[in-house]
């Protein structure tokens, strides 16, 4: 365990995939403010919104304006989810870094989620990954369902490298591996990265965990030990709520970082500013969020 | 990661750890049918109540009762806290069929909690393991503040090293080495274990987790990898709550038991019924439990 890596990269996906999962809409002027705030923790990636069409996600509806109106960090990525061509044509109107697209690694997560097969999905993420190299953007996959499917229950790792692969070969630059409904256990982990490791290169490989189960730091400890350098994780754990099927319970940031510093790994993150943006978004939700710093943090404040 | 242990035995300590540490007090009838239920889960070691002075823990003021009313099932053995002589005594006039004694790592939290410096109290449980074992009774010890003390901070592995040679030499059975606040890390863990492993046998040790950060799961993992093979833990998280500095946040069982299970790792112990008695004790604590486990399940069952 000495031989663990000295830094970590940590993905913020709290404004895109913490916000998608909170029934409250947060008014864009506080979400600006909060990804400001977001802004000065030391974070060098910032998925900030999700240009999908507001019938599916109001929560997200103003992508276009959180993106006009935050403050630019020189260092930062700032990222934004697109699920087609559409959602592209709309990040591209912005000045956005970086787009993330996404699929499943299951069949039937994919069609439920995507309304097409995993081979019709393809084509169009091919064209969405082309035209947004065309123009000069870095482009991000998320593969969800890595470790198991709501509906199909166990995917065999060997599915999940063929769509990687494929994924890759389309020009993702990185690609990050989803435990999407939180069920990944430690051995798991350990199976499905030593079975990763022998067909891919892990400096493309991000890890994404949900703490449905309790089990998400310790996966993290598990990636860290196949050297995974990459993880995605959600301000204050929110969008954390094990309600919806399919996407629960996000791993927390200031969790991670505080275990990550605890370890001597470094993120560059300021725990202490981190936390004041956990607070502040938490009182524009109105309800507690469920990361362990949180209860910590509220405690000592009490 | 392939060469972890087969079988992992856990001590259930809700009814001793759980309830000292929540404020509402159970009926003594709910407590018995409460105890009665968790023998029925497969469990091999349930510690039942502690003899301490009500005027300290009234939520445990009943343990004689709880001890003559509870059914007793072969193969489990039923433990109870025992703070002195006095302690002892009354458990003695119980069938307890093993008894606790606990002391800290740390001199502060030693002080506070026993009112004796760590010198001063080890005449005292001598004198409890002594007499103890002229009736024929087990003896368990746990040592407080392993991994970090709320009045000291970190405390050097050689003390904790120290102290738990003197407990064993008094002829302690078993110790159970606690993070009671929380605050450990798994490289911390590793760290600790390799050094206690050059000076003691870890076939008298075991590991009380509290899940205060999120790390107990990564904590039990680490200690799996250093062959640890006896795990504290609380049904439901029970004593759970952050609140009171030096005792908070109790490891699930529930949770602890699912990891186990899902990498393969026997426990004895049938994980529904294990909720079942989760489900029960909650009702009678009229609130929510935090194990995660038990948030799945009150999803699935809405």
């Amino acid at each position: 365990m000495e031989a663990l890596p000295k830094h970590v990269t940590i993905k913020e996906v709290g404004p895109r995939d913490g916000l998608q999962n909170e029934k409250v809409e947060i008014d864009t002027a506080d979400k600006v403010a909060w990804i400001n705030q977001l802004s000065e923790t030391g974070l060098s990636y910032i998925e900030f919104s999700s240009f999908v069409h507001p019938k599916w996600i109001p929560q997200l509806k103003d992508a276009k304006q959180v993106a006009s109106s935050i403050k630019r960090h020189p260092g930062i990525t700032y990222a934004a989810l697109v699920p087609n061509q559409k959602g592209l044509e709309a990040a591209l109107e912005t000045d956005v870094d970086e787009v993330s697209i996404f699929m499943s690694a299951s069949e039937t997560h994919n069609k439920k989620n995507i309304n097409k097969s995993i081979e019709e999905t393809y084509p169009i993420l091919t064209q969405v990954v082309e035209e947004a190299k065309q123009e000069g953007k870095t482009v991000r996959g998320y593969l969800s369902t890595v470790f198991g499917c709501p509906y199909e229950g166990a995917v065999p790792i060997q599915q999940v490298i063929e769509v990687s692969i494929r994924l890759l070969d389309m020009g993702v630059d990185e690609l990050s591996l989803g435990d999407t409904i939180g069920v990944a256990n430690p051995l798991q982990v350990d199976r499905t990265l030593t079975e990763i490791r022998k067909q891919l290169s892990f400096d493309q490989i991000a890890m994404h965990f949900h703490n449905t189960r309790g089990m998400a730091l310790a996966n993290v400890l598990v990636s860290l030990e196949h050297g995974i350098t990459t993880f995605d994780a959600s301000v204050g754990g929110l969008g954390g709520c094990p309600y919806a099927k399919g996407a629960s319970g996000n791993l927390a940031t200031d969790d991670l970082v505080h275990m990550l510093h605890e370890m001597g790994i470094e993120t560059g993150i300021n725990a202490e500013q981190l936390t004041q943006s956990a607070l502040y978004i938490q009182s524009k939700l109105g309800k507690s969020l469920p990361s362990h710093q949180m209860q910590v943090c509220n405690k000592e404040r009490v």
